[in-house]
């Protein structure tokens, strides 16, 4: 399905180093792509894979951040992989978008490897879900792909020692160790939690391909100061501001 | 083997509520297993089974917090098994001390179930370890049972509904949460950190039998107040010196 104007917001990014079309009532970023853009620690000629880049947020604050990269989108709704073509046009940074199921990628995808592969699958297995009037929406938010298989495609199109970073609702977090195996290590978990000594309500994970290092428990990203949600964006603690506004990175360790 | 007197030691915890004589050189209880206690909500009526309880310094930190409680300890070492009974008797709490391998319970406990299983398994695999002098050590410190086995053979004593209590090195949290199989659910992660901002050294993991509920990552613990380690006990926070010292509860959640 394509999108009618009037069904197509323009929202800013990263301060507004960023603007991105997106569907108004379908799947639509919030922070959670800018704090994956943020984890990733890509430096000027490295490569780099989004798996299920929907209208492309993540990738391209990653690309407003770090200059010289080689970005490359995949994404199975054609209608979100046309968003994310012309977003990234829009925002003058190159990146090549495939339209292709993550399980059954092109050829010319399964011939690459990258640095780097990020993904913010959806957080709801679909068994779960209601089914809802949009099928973007529903697709972005409710996956019939389990995690084990998303880790697995990215796994493959990883280089030797490249960097798999990942972010997904926390409770989902045994899901994702389950669903890596021994081509993975050096696992390194940075909980995100709303307030100080509240639980994670989110999690990024990153591992290394060929990694051999242990795996880490970071301590967690506490995103708002204070103790009540005021609902104020203002409440974001300094730090997670300069990721969200200033396009900071956010270094994982 | 067993202790020569001049092998062994006397020690305070709880602030002096309890005193345990354990080796000199041996395995020496610290305040890992005052956590594993802490974290238990148990109730006076209540049964609880410690896998591998080596003097018993889990199981009498719970009992000496929490009255009416019906304490079994298992522990494949008889000497360490000899003191476990030893320090209960002479703290005055009753505590049955079988001499067993977890992988191999005896008929006696095998037809038993438990409210409650409590277990700080040995926190290095033995294919890790330099080989120790002391035996004891050794088998206290490195294992060769797989944590799998143990969360097997915690789940087959626990009666329906009831919960696991583990404390475990952070970096193997994985190999917990992959050897958690269906009937085991609710799992609770509380990380334990040394100071504020830094990576968790200590995990404790909590499941319930037949429990429905998602997994949670909690907020850690932060055990030192300051920036650094002074080595000096009294740099524990409030909330860990009342655990530590006065043997409060540590709630997970």
């Amino acid at each position: 399905m394509g999108f009618a104007p009037a069904d197509l917001t323009e929202d800013r990014f990263l301060g507004g180093r960023l603007t991105l079309i997106q569907p108004r009532d379908g799947y639509r970023a919030g922070v959670d792509p800018v704090f994956l853009a943020a984890a990733v620690a890509a430096r000027a000629g490295e490569s780099v894979l989004d798996l299920g880049c929907g209208v492309g947020a993540a990738t391209l604050c990653l690309g407003a951040r770090v200059a010289g990269l080689t970005l490359v989108g995949v994404e199975r709704q054609e209608a979100y992989a046309d968003l994310a073509r012309m977003n990234a046009f829009d925002n003058d940074i190159d990146m090549d978008v495939f339209s292709a199921d993550l399980t059954d990628l092109p050829r010319e995808l399964r011939d690459e490897s990258f640095d780097h592969v990020i993904m913010n699958p959806p957080y709801h297995l679909r068994e779960r879900s209601t089914t809802s009037a949009d099928t973007g929406r529903a697709d972005a938010l409710f996956e019939d792909t389990p995690l084990a298989a998303w880790i697995d495609a990215a796994t493959k199109r990883l280089k030797p020692r490249g960097h798999l970073t990942m972010i997904q609702k926390a409770e989902r977090l045994p899901e994702i160790l389950n669903g890596m195996d021994e081509r993975l290590g050096s696992v390194l978990v940075k909980p995100l939690s709303p307030r100080e000594g509240r639980a994670a309500v989110l999690v990024l994970v990153q591992a290394r391909k060929g990694g051999r290092g242990a795996f880490r428990l970071a301590a967690p990203l506490v995103l708002h100061a204070g103790d009540e949600h005021s609902g104020d964006r203002e409440s974001y603690r300094p730090e997670v501001s300069a990721i969200l506004r200033e396009g900071a990175h956010l270094p994982l360790w």
